[in-house]
């Protein structure tokens, strides 16, 4: 790949900031190029290395986003909608690929960014594991490719602090297989089987859901037939699967035309 | 274990009791001593070899039990509540072990058994699979031996035809969890998740329910605390475990001293 | 699909050669044509449907490839390697197409049975059902879309009777990964680890081995990464879907130029 | 409890160096009292807690053993064989309970230990956690309860650094399986099965090794036979249950008779 990009990092004194960081020092390929924090923060002029507990790394800590994105070859920001949208306006300006986890968009702030960035190249998913996104497209094939011979299941583990289910990420794999199959989730959806169900129907999309522990997210989807079964299963280990996702995708987006692409794109599936 | 046993099937000619007789031929230590039959069927008088597709084997199936138990070590029985009870009363006048894997007894049914075996060796259970039996007693241990620390979650799959959620087997193993921990499974069980469901409750035993496909039966207990999870898995793949069960109770049965025993007395557990 | 195509079953006697032959009786569009096993063998010259517990069938299990291939449209084959090679020369005198399911070809052998099946239509896999192909394709496709930071495992699971390790299937799934790594597996792949190995290699393809009871056929390949995995996982749960495979090659044979082909080619995947 | 028990950590800088010591220092009871590291290693002379990234601790790392344990209550130790033999010397001059959670021992490794150890209070366990512990009671215990038609094959999987093969538990399951058997695991132990294996022997039991990206630690006992299967299954997702169970060794050892103890005698199971 040629020399190391330079990767600017938002939000960089927060949780997942300093994620970020670390996972840009840590991976070859790439280099950490700046930081950003707002204006008034007390990171702000500080060297990088000496905040997070180590040696001076000569990366001192801006409240100047343009100026901090120029000459890098991306920005990683996992922030917040007002914030990533004035950051989009930065990265437009110096050229830098914006990779996108921040979460919670309104429609307006959606129309706003994509203003913001326009004539930029843009990386944006709700979800940034690789894992996780490649398992929604294979889920989507297999779908496509079995027919309703194969009975679907997503099951899903979460720990037990865990409020809702099943998880959104078991219902966009729901949703991934109905759509290969060309129906629409409400219509087969299958949940909370208890007492006397009767038989299983066909074409039906049926979740199951446990709780316990420190579990961190684990999801299977299982096609079934007579004879036969195939399951797609994925397992988080370490929430740090974010922040090597958002790597990815800074990689992947140098040279590429500007353009509004989601992980779908960098996995080239 | 020296010489090998003489074992006599009833109901010989039921899927059940070929499967029984296909287990004692091809079993070490066990010989196919005698095969019953009803008077009036039509398979009473002939050879059993010639029966089932093969050649003569000597085995001429009776409708007398009392002669075909005579000498045998134990008679393995799968018929229905009225013939099981008439048959404990031959077993027990020729001193031959009653292995009994029928069910659909009444409370009555179960005195009249009682009363027509005793003074004999008998061993009845629902469910002679030696793998669900263990199971249900490894998962009581493990739950007295675990505090609430460990989330307990019980996840079964069957096939698509099975009409009851979650199976008998599953509530079963809840039950022994329950046991172990000194609580009652109404007070504490939590089946059917879905939506906002809120944070998981300390000290309750959760059920997941999966389908699809030809699943014989899956069950899982898992214990789930932070930092590990200890998870008692059992896979049934083939309905001839019942038959291999029942071989093995007559085994252990063979020189025991008179007494209704069950799967948990064959095991030691 | 007009006539019915004539099949001859080789290794007749074996466990997956009556699962063959009842699946060739069952199935519309093909005809049991014959059934060989070695000279010696006690069911030569015998009829079929008698050995196997039924009425006289007209087809007499034959020690002569040549004479029981000439005139059918396929020979379906699940021996062992050599005899493969010697039915492939057999088959390509007759013209006869050959199906082989067989496993555990060395390099020698694989060479010896191009040379013996040359300008015959052949059709060859590790394994004939639809979702292990699935999973073949499935497992080249994530592995191009991963990078080196995800380690693959290959682990599979079949009965205590199963000779070879790893099975064909897990080889087959290994040499997939490597494919889309744009690798030679033979680089690569990491098996029978014990002792003091040392740390993993990166880009290694890793080959695990379980061996027990009846386990018809089980194969994960897992992707396994700092902070996540995705695992692929396949479960047999009925050899017919091998012999349904099978079938299903043997029909699609039918008319097609000399070549070998695979599974993927009748599938059209 | 009264005093708190000063513990020594060796092996400092590596992963469960640095994870001892957090569970040292957070834990009430017992207080970081030194930390080692091999002549030559860029900590030695240096503040530990500098070093982890906080302020000064008063601690300074050393590669002096002797000097280190001398006063302290334990020293915990998860290194490497002959590191761990050369600590046993070291701790057994200085009076200082050893903990030792080091795995890959040769024969004649245990031996050269046991010298090093004489008259001093050594606990040493392939694995610290009370799942683990507790697991390896099951497996005797169900091995007891089953006879050879139950295969038992012992499956661990662990992350890509991990050096020897299999792991240290996955061996503490084996013998207790051959313990509940009344064999010697020598003499049935079939590890790194690969090529024309032929069948798996009766009664032998088996072992298999994955290994890939960051998994703490994975270990799946299987009984399999013909129709059903369990599986006791111990899955940890963070290592810091091995450091607290190390903690707890070390409490309990103190004021103990001189002798090699295990995490069976620490957990009184």
């Amino acid at each position: 790949m040629g020399e190391s990009i330079g990767i600017v990092i938002t939000g960089a004194s927060g949780r997942m900031g300093q994620m970020l960081i670390k996972t840009v020092i840590e991976r070859e390929g790439v280099t950490l190029a700046g930081a950003v924090e707002r204006p008034g923060h007390d990171w702000v002029g500080k060297d990088l290395g000496v905040l997070m507990g180590g040696t001076e790394s000569g990366v001192i800590v801006s409240d100047d986003p343009t100026a901090a994105f120029a000459g890098a070859g991306a920005v990683i920001d996992f922030t917040a909608p007002a914030a990533t949208i004035s950051f989009a306006k930065a990265a437009a300006s110096t050229g830098t690929a914006h990779i996108i986890g921040t979460t919670g968009f309104t429609e307006e702030d959606l129309a706003a960014l994509k203003e913001a960035g326009a004539g930029n190249v843009t990386v944006r998913a709700g979800n940034m594991s690789l894992g996780v996104n490649l398992l929604v497209q294979l889920t989507k094939k297999v779908a496509e490719a079995l027919d309703e011979d194969y009975d679907i299941e997503v099951i899903e583990a979460h720990h037990r602090r865990k409020v809702d289910a099943p998880s959104g990420t078991a219902l966009m794999l729901g949703e991934a297989a109905a759509e290969g199959r060309g129906v629409a989730l409400k219509d087969v959806e299958d949940r909370a089987r208890d007492g006397i169900t009767g038989a299983r129907e066909r074409g039906a999309i049926g979740f199951s859901v446990i709780r316990g522990g420190d579990i961190i997210g684990e999801h299977d989807v299982m096609f079934a037939a007579d004879g036969e079964r195939i399951t797609l299963r994925h397992v988080a280990s370490d929430r740090s699967v974010f922040a090597r996702g958002a790597v990815k995708a800074a990689l992947w987006a140098q040279g590429k035309d500007a353009g509004a692409y989601d992980m779908m794109d960098v996995l080239g599936l």
